[in-house]
Parts: structure tokens; sequence; C-alpha cells
């Protein structure tokens, strides 16, 4: 019955993108712990680029910079 | 002192329904251990069908389906 | 397919209480949004005196001077 | 390698008081437990009023009143 | 600059199960979306089975049953 | 009414240094959002270098490397 949850920034994620991280993080379930994919959730959280920070600062910050 | 969030599909959840869940999460931690309301926190999440996966695809591709 | 993540203090939260809170939690997200029970999920978090805090000092501390 | 995550009502929070957040949180596990900050992340979240409640009520509710 | 969160019940999942699952979903973000492994986090939490609940029902209680 | 939740390592973190994170937290939210410190919780996790990845591994395999 695992629960995933996966953080990253709102950059333009695709839905095809969304679901192949669904599809292999529940695949990784399956494989590692033989977990029953019908009670595997997934929730992905996409994060503005000026609420997510590293080093300090925050990745809108970064971005410029690079 | 308990912290409460619920995730749920953002899928018309009314500001009513909103505070049915944040009424009935506090009483529920007050009835079964006590608390104090004053210090109980509920934050609701309201996920978009493509970024929540069960079963190793989205909601968005569940309910296409059904 | 809601999730609901519960955090309450460890201090000595029964077996029978945690079953308490995640019945009550799955029947609240059934009343108020008609969720289905078998794909409702709640996670209780029992957190150490000493990792919570309010008002800035932790509960621990508010403990010894209440 | 800190992780930290910074839950707020949406209120009109600035790019400004939210790279000052990202900043001070990193200060403080620095300061505090020596970590490097290169790999300190924060994360902020920022929850609609009629999402977030406190004494079995919504922050709207609660703004209404007072 | 991914934040992967993977729960799972605590019923023995041994150091080289979370290698995998850490490695695996590391991985999965970088084929999916070209993130850079340095900067992407996993955290695996065991959850108790008297603390996770499913169907309004504590997974104890579920494997007493089954 | 904020919500702060650190996650670190588990590695001999002590009870001063988690009010030292408690306090300076909720100094921080007041100072740069004005909040009230009497509805700041913080919550620290202590996560085991096993469950704890970056870049692939685990923390218990890169501090044997290092």
């Amino acid at each position: 019955m695992p629960f995933i949850n996966i953080q990253v920034t709102r950059e333009g994620v695709t839905a095809e993108q969304k679901a192949a991280l669904i599809s292999g993080a529940t695949d990784l379930l399956v494989k590692v712990l033989n977990k029953d994919p019908q009670t595997t959730f997934v929730i992905i959280d996409e994060v503005d680029t000026d609420n997510w920070g590293v080093a300090g600062e925050t990745i809108t910050q970064r971005r410029k910079r690079s």
C-alpha cells in the first residue's frame, strides 16, 4: 500500500511525463518490494520556482544567473 | 496540537465541503485523543487528476475509461 | 482516492485510538465527499515532544512549565 | 542534506519574502547543525484560506469574524 | 531538483531494498524529466502497520483477517 | 498560522539543537511574514541514513565512501 509523493519545479511538465512518472514509480514499488499496484498511490506536486530554494536562494534566482 | 493533512482530487470541492472536512477532522481529534481544538490544524490539498496516480495510471486516464 | 495524514505527539496513543482515528477519518471523507473507502488511505505519524514546537519552544519545554 | 517545507496561507506573499524565508531557513540549518547549504532544500507551499483550518473552522471564516 | 518521498509499511524492508528504491526513483526522474541526479533527494518513511489505514481499518487488522 | 517541517538525517541531533531549530524557524516566520508565534508549528523529522538518498545512493553509502 505504498504512497509516493514526487515534488518537481513547475516548468511545463506534460501530462505524458506525469503519466510516465506515475507508471514508473508504481513499477518500482512492484519490482523492489512486490507491492500491489492497485493500492499504490502517486501524487505529483509542481512547485513554482519562486517557492523552491536550494543553497539559500530561489530557483528563479539561480535560473537568472546561469 | 495535531496537524491533519487531507489530500483529495481537485474536482469541484466546495467551500462548504472544505469547512465540513475541517470541522469533522478537528472533532475527531478532540473525541478520540482529547486534543485541544484551538491548536488543531487542518490543511486540505487539492490535486489535479493528471497529478494523482493509482495502479500505475493517472486519475484522468481512469476517469476516461470508466 | 483521498489520502489523510494525521500528525500527533508520541504520548501513548493506543492501537485502539489509532484504529478509531483511521475509521473516523475514512467515514468523514465518505460522508462529506462521497469518496470510496476502499481507496482512502490514512497514515498516522507520532512525533516526539522534543521534535514538535509551537510558539517557538518544544512541547517538552511547554509540558515542563505547565 | 536537510529538507524544509514551509506552509503558509496564500495571502500575497511576495517573491522577496519567499527569498527571505528560503535564505533564513538555510542559514538556520547551517548555524544550528552545520549543514551544507548546497544540499539544503526549502519548499514553500501557499494554501488558500478556504483550505486551512484551525479550531474547527477555515481561516476564511475566522478572517470574516475578526 | 526533485524531491521524492516514498511511504511504505514497516515490514522488514532491507537496506538493499531501500538502496534499490532510491536508485530507481532517481533514475526515473533523470529519464522522464532529465533532472540532475546530484540534486535529486529521496526519503523513505516506514510506517507501523498500526498507523496505516485503508478502507477504514488498520493494516494490522487487515493482515489478521487475511 | 504557519507550519514548518524540517527533515534531517538521524545523526545525534540533541534536544538543545532541536529547540534552537524550532525557536529559529518560528522567529523567521515572525520576522519575514509577521506571523503570530502562538500559531506557528514546527515538526522535525529525523530520517535514518539508510532511508535518505541523494544522487541515486543512500547517505549510508556516501558516508562510507567519503
